[in-house]
């Protein structure tokens, strides 16, 4: 099962790579991760999306609870929460597709964020079902690099 | 200096903890990291913005290069590049406050994520500067949550 696991950590050197380092080493694959500063500047948050069943889980959460630079671990997979990755794309693209594949963008609610004189590069937000889509759709044309920043999550309706 | 790196690793538990340790070794830190999977689903992506000097970020690359599961090292600092950032806020809002909030977010294109009764969840898109600014703006109102995704980034007019 796919976990969204929230880590607030002091912002420091090595402490993602202690972070990273003991999730793996316990056998869990981070099938996305993001990490950026937040609202204090001594803090990073790292966003983790994580394979693995629940037992596994709760030992990791308590193994991360026992570095000291981390501060607080949320689970957000079931927290009804607000869940956002931003994608990439370059495809192939002839002036004469650049209408279709603008159209199939828009459908998307897809920014170009870049033209070439035989590609296109769009920028699509979304969950993974809508980005997924989104591929299947400009695969016939030629995808030709895709960039993702895993997805972040923040708990919806606290108050 | 800050450089942003895209590094595109075998999707394999473990590569991640191996990058982000060598590079934390060195005495870098990771202001900002993503990483997701690619148009290849054997492949991931690692984009990762840190700071330091020139001659130690050439000796990363070299000892990224010679890690087994490492494909391909880009430095985007230099390069005309596409950056991306998402980021969700989290800010106190009574319903007095609901229109001037939204008309700061309709300023920056922010999107309201979620609302609450008095928090509102926006989410922006852009580069550090414009996100500084947004901040800036809704610090007064009480700033409660940050998450970022990180930058990626994508080279411009490849051909």
């Amino acid at each position: 099962m796919a976990h969204i696991l929230s880590v607030l950590v002091d912002n420091r050197p090595g402490v993602l790579a202690r972070v990273v380092g003991l999730v793996s080493r316990r056998g869990f694959n981070i099938d996305s991760l993001s990490v950026g500063p937040t609202e204090n500047p001594d803090l990073s948050r790292i966003t983790m999306e994580v394979t693995g069943d629940e037992v596994a889980l709760e030992q990791i959460t308590k193994q991360l609870h026992k570095l000291v630079n981390v501060v607080k671990i949320t689970n957000l997979t079931k927290v009804n929460s607000v869940k956002r990755e931003l994608v990439l794309i370059r495809v192939d693209c002839t002036p004469e597709q650049r209408a279709e594949i603008t159209q199939i963008a828009d459908i998307f609610k897809a920014k170009v964020a870049d033209v070439g004189a035989t590609q296109l590069t769009l920028e699509v937000q979304g969950d993974d079902d809508k980005i997924e889509d989104f591929q299947r759709l400009l695969k016939p044309f030629g995808i030709r690099e895709v960039v993702r920043t895993g997805r972040i999550a923040m708990a919806r309706n606290i108050n």
